[in-house]
């Protein structure tokens, strides 16, 4: 089957918001096996939705709109659908109810225009909104599918997940053939280098697909598969994924779509540890990070943000000839990521510590380079130790890496 | 003029990626007076590439389309044009020449395909390509003006500002009225609050347009006002502006758009002063923000993430009797906030200081409510202060929002 995606919103033609409801309604096709082919953004505009609808019913089987399902006069999706089909509109009562109910319990007078949400084509299914008021509609108008949902993302997404997808595939039948996906999660190497160490896996991908890709200081795989069972799926995935790990398996932190700070959370509660931090040039994004993770106060000791050679000194102890002076290491160096993590250690009393001094640009520093970045570890009873990256990327980037490679650092060795 | 904008791509059928370009192009048409009326996505499919060129065509004055001009055999978009106007393809001299230069100074040998992205239509004036390989064209063709930009954000954005508005404008000729804007950006006030203080300006809106949004723990109003001159503009905007300084000026902490952390710290260089930051629920949040600002270490001296009371203590020196037994104040308290700031000033040696302590959730803490923030500031010579929160949204928006109102308290410090 072929399907449209159509939005309606002059804010999307005026570039006010960007159409990340087409994105997320096309990914649900495409995991039910239904081919999109075309879509549209219209304007809060009678006559060119209904000419954008009739289109639409000329090429493809299934049509799924957002948006124009509220209470304004702007609001015209539901009334240019039923001029097109010549079908009267009517109102659903349960929605009518609801929609009366909410102003009541508010204590607000119900502007009449409100009952606009509240109406549907006659011999439509309806379709629940959980999240709002502007009930959706699935309708089967001269053997063409049609599914009218609301425009704000935390209405539609739920109501396409719940209800649309559900009746779109008992419309397709046996044509729907569910995608069955499977997320790889790295750390502690590079996309490029990911993807160099995967190129004729990738080059040479059909089933399961391959897809790599980086985000936030994270990179990523997504192994896709069509099958009919999730048996045969996991077999598809499995081999696949077997074939990753024997030559990239170091790096893989979890089999799911998660940041490796909740992993290193989990962790360190479970082995009854805890991290303290010291950090440069990350300025606190790993304890933020860290501390992003709900129940992470178990887990996180404390953090000391030394970004200048002042704090490095008065806050964790650094000697002033380890930092300044001829022939000083200098506060990017081994020797002071060694002692950042050592001393935030012991200061705060954590298991572990992690540091972090380096360059994270734009200009360079001390005349090191931009991206230039040492880490610490310290663990108790055991030596401290560095190790030194060479990082690429803006200011921001060069400090997302920095981060995510220092939990990846204290990651792999609680696991080992 | 009417416009419409086309986006060619498979991997936007699939909802892989987020059609951004669209919006970009939306944004940069508005700018110059130009209606988009239609947007459309078709995927790497040369005929329902021609037909969504002709349809189009049918309907618009300018056409702007991205995507499809890479070197393989799924760009299509230059050979479905060249086809539907019956315009043979031809190959744009510096554009070889360049991509001949490239592959040689990376010594790699070019494959033949690359040649594909030095092709222009005959006739055609052809757009740089600053970023990238494939050459844009711009073309005027019975009457209907077409644009082809390439598909990467980083290598459309600047063809598409530098060479296609241009280009677009001398077609446009009178027809081209610029929209001119300015952003006014509020701290230490809510989205809703605001909206309430300015309610019926907003609703009563013509021209300029006057549009609240909230993104990131920051609300901003854009004003917008199409004019025949800036001088015009700057009148409209002016009178706009001072009505909303008016009723709400103190919340105004810039008139662009820039992060607070960024005046900030431009406002504690210029005063000679360093801040130091105490961050218990924020974990690092502040510390992080305030040093990614570029040359920041003229102006922060240094943080403690003190997470938990173990951290208070030890890190900060708050009395174990403040934060823990019956009738404590507690670690979210007003007593606790103060020390905190006051400490964090003295043993980094900075000129004022700020911490936070709160309940970010997900869940309470000590009975005391998610939302609920201590903000304390300490400066020296004065005695420190606390003030009281009570924030909305999840751990992340209660962290982010608390993160931007400690700034702002500075700020406004300093501003007075």
């Amino acid at each position: 089957m072929k399907a449209e995606i159509i939005a309606v919103g002059t804010e999307l033609l005026l570039g006010q918001i960007v159409n990340t409801n087409a994105q997320y309604i096309a990914q649900g096709c495409a995991s039910i096996g239904l081919n999109v082919y075309y879509q549209t953004v219209v304007g809060d505009n009678r006559e060119r939705i209904r000419q954008s609808f009739s289109l639409a019913a000329s090429r493809a089987d299934v049509i799924i709109a957002t948006g124009g399902l509220g209470p304004t006069q702007d609001d015209l999706t539901k009334d240019a659908l039923s001029e097109l089909f010549g079908l009267p509109i009517s109102i659903h009562g349960p929605s009518m109810e609801k929609i009366t109910a909410v102003f009541q319990s508010r204590g607000i007078e119900m502007v009449k225009s409100n009952e606009r949400q509240a109406n549907v084509l006659e011999g439509c299914t309806p379709l629940a909104n959980d999240n709002g008021l502007a009930v959706g509609v699935a309708l089967t108008h001269e053997g063409t599918h049609y599914i009218l949902l609301p425009g704000p993302p935390k209405e539609m997404k739920p109501m396409f997940d719940q209800y649309a997808v559900p009746w779109i595939r008992s419309v397709m039948g046996e044509e729907a053939s569910p995608l069955y996906s499977k997320m790889l999660k790295f750390a502690g190497i590079g996309e490029s280098s990911l993807e160099h160490r995967l190129i004729d896996l990738i080059d040479g991908q059909q089933d399961p697909t391959i897809a790599p890709y980086a985000k936030e200081g994270e990179v990523s795989i997504r192994l896709t598969t069509r099958a009919c069972s999730e048996a045969e799926a996991e077999r598809k995935l499995a081999d696949t994924e077997r074939e990753i790990r024997s030559r990239v398996g170091e790096y893989i932190y979890a089999d799911r779509d998660v940041p490796i700070e909740y992993e290193l959370v989990s962790m360190l509660i479970a082995a009854g540890r805890t991290v303290a931090l010291a950090e440069s040039c990350t300025g606190g994004l790993v304890s933020e990070m860290l501390t992003a993770v709900p129940g992470s106060s178990a887990a996180y000791r404390g953090g000391i943000v030394c970004y200048t050679n002042e704090a490095k000194k008065e806050l964790l102890g650094v000697p002033a000839h380890v930092l300044e002076g001829e022939g000083a290491p200098g506060a990017i160096s081994s020797e002071t990521a060694i002692l950042l993590a050592q001393n935030a250690m012991e200061r705060t009393g954590a298991d572990y510590a992690l540091s972090v001094t380096g360059v994270a640009g734009p200009a360079e520093s001390e005349g090191k380079p931009v991206g230039l970045v040492y880490l610490g570890v310290a663990e108790r009873g055991k030596p401290a130790e560095a190790m030194k990256l060479q990082l690429s990327g803006n200011r921001e980037a060069i400090r997302l890496k920095a981060a995510k490679q220092a939990l990846y650092v204290l990651w792999q060795r609680l696991k080992h």
